[in-house]
């Protein structure tokens, strides 16, 4: 694995040999670089938890974190991704986290750039390392993928994470099922209504309804979405006995899911940040290991 | 203490062990911290010299810290200062040190949150440990505070040093007086003139008038604001023996304060500087070792 | 060597002294500090190419950085240079790397300031690093400066690196030659025409076409600048069997140079880079053992 840029590139093996490697520094396991590699952090789009969670994986691994102001940079002057990431290749980098607003951004980075690249999301393509961390919590809580009913639930179109999630679930024998209005569906088939749907999921997982990203105002207000998609307390009594609640987070709080739930038995919506770090802990050191 | 929030949440005896403690740091004493603790400074406002001083602080210590760019964060897509916090948390964070534009923005974070939290400044509300560096300024001058008198000049109702201040000096045995021009007295009872405060101050604690916070335009220009209300050679030449001029910063030359008094003998603007690292090694170690 | 602000102030001998010590880095040897100093990176303009270099050299050199947002710092209150300078030395720093909008900034840091200071840009100043990049590029290729035929193309009159290299250059007894559209040329005494000077070129050294400084509309669109100023290949297949291309970057390809040289067998342009990392070692290596 030379660079994380898609779900679609990963196989079952390298996905499930992550998803093992988070395990091992989940239980205390110290990472085996041979060196301090020297990263950036390119972020082109605003994100607390998935920056700041590869900045602390960075740092358990023993990186040199070389600080990158992505708003204040020569690509205000124009400059291509190319040169970015070539000039900093130059300056000794070894690896560079990109989030960008381009849909496969790093398509221009695929020859003549000697860095590592890790996607961490691109425009309305894919966010890998948020689905490798999915992943993770789903394998922590059941043990294995095979038959699992998943439930997506939200702006399915516009998320990075449904698209990443969608594949790599599919691929690994999980029943994956959809919910949305009909406006937000796009190429997906899905549901519009929780009836029969929120009984048998084990996991549901909702998404954040992206304000910032919908290009069409849809007509919702936060309430009625809440009431028709939402997921309410009177939906989450429905679940089955062992089954999850999950969110990419940052989650808006009574439109997507009830504010109370969000830290309910249920929810492994904060236990999903605290995964991501092991699981971004695995990326890395698989990717760097590559290039030793 | 488990964190640092106020000013009126301290005792007089963790007041005075955090300034022994900075004395401490200032003589060469060495931090001892069980291990390196990770930390986040969150500064939703700018703030060059309480930011970079806290930095160098938790350096000092031997912590890890995890840049956060606030103005750059989920905190844009309307996520909750409870999120936010949970999520560095959950990420592995021991400790954030915040600066918001509410006033007890803190009070969010009273339940559920495991981190240590310590106020870099809260809206119009306090700024507790640039008070803890005015106090450990005043004590390295005079030894004790029984009995001094301090006046506090300047836009006092929109000041949080002012308040923070003014509840521990007066803790402390103080004499606090104020001066202003009527209009920027709020709730304090205040002198409108120097006569007379001048002579017999011990500490002329001078505050920044606060263009970017003022809602109402007072009617003054910096000119006649410097005349009347500001600290001018001639006034500065009436002070006492051993009396000393402070001031938060950043300065406004030539308004709150002739330019060539910033660093004159009777001047302890730059030290106050100085004296805030010590001042936030002792802070921090007090905090992060009842966590140990 | 207490500062680094224009190369009008170092004389050859420490120009050469520091490209004999970037020499040594780049060939492995260590660097000789006694402890780790802490610097502070103040970049009022974007740069990523230079900030990230200085890093990258700082952290080699083992140096302690406190971050320093020079976007969102107590400068946007008004703060002067000085005293952002002098509170970050009362803070504990050692040197500060400094780029700024306005022309000669660092003269208000002659008197009273103790921190060295590094100058990363000067408005339409000079940029002394860049500079002593650029002299270390050429010298690695020809070993010797005496003779040397370098072409400077571009928005001369604009540029900091023309400025820079202009002094340096002529004093290290290189013919220099410009060459630029009539309206750019300054006080510079220009060609127009590439007749000329392609063909006995050691150097061809390109400027960026710095739309955002111009502050007037010369008139040319991107395509008529690049077809009568511009690097095109067949110009290129006229250079001498030695000569070199450089350009400080970022490059408008196809503006300054076609796009396919940029990594042809000739260009430098990518190398530049990396001898910055080298340099800018040498730089701060020396200043701060002047400190020892």
């Amino acid at each position: 694995m030379k660079n994380l840029l898609s779900m679609e590139h990963l196989t079952n093996r390298e996905l499930i040999s992550i998803i093992l490697r988070a395990e091992e520094f989940e239980r205390g396991e110290q990472p085996t670089l041979a060196r301090s590699y020297n990263i950036a952090n390119l972020f082109f789009e605003p994100s607390t938890r998935t920056s700041t969670s590869f900045e602390m994986a960075e740092r358990k691994l023993g990186c040199t974190i070389i600080p990158f102001d992505a708003n204040f940079s020569s690509a205000l002057k124009g400059e291509t991704m190319y040169d970015t990431v070539k000039t900093l290749e130059m300056i000794g980098l070894d690896a560079v986290v990109i989030r960008a607003k381009e849909d496969e951004y790093y398509n221009e980075l695929l020859e003549g750039i000697n860095v590592a690249v890790i996607n961490a999301g691109d425009g309305a393509g894919q966010h890998p390392s948020q689905s490798l961390l999915d992943l993770y919590t789903i394998h922590k809580e059941f043990g294995q993928f095979e038959g699992l009913n998943v439930t997506i639930a939200g702006d399915i179109s516009h998320s990075r994470v449904a698209k990443s999630n969608a594949i790599a679930l599919r691929n690994l024998g999980v029943n994956v099922r959809y919910l949305c209005p009909p406006e937000w569906a796009g190429d997906f088939e899905a549901h519009h209504s929780w009836d029969g749907l929120i009984e048998d999921s084990d996991v549901v997982m909702l998404l954040r309804v992206q304000h910032e990203r919908h290009a069409v105002n849809s007509g919702f207000s936060k309430e009625s979405y809440h009431e028709q998609y939402g997921l309410t307390v009177e939906r989450a009594s429905k679940m089955k006995k062992n089954a999850i609640i999950m969110h990419p987070a940052p989650v808006n709080r009574d439109v997507e899911i009830t504010s109370e739930l969000v830290e309910s038995e249920r929810s492994r919506i904060f236990s999903q940040v605290r995964n991501g770090v092991y699981v971004r802990m695995a990326i890395l050191e698989t990717i760097l290991k590559g290039r030793e």
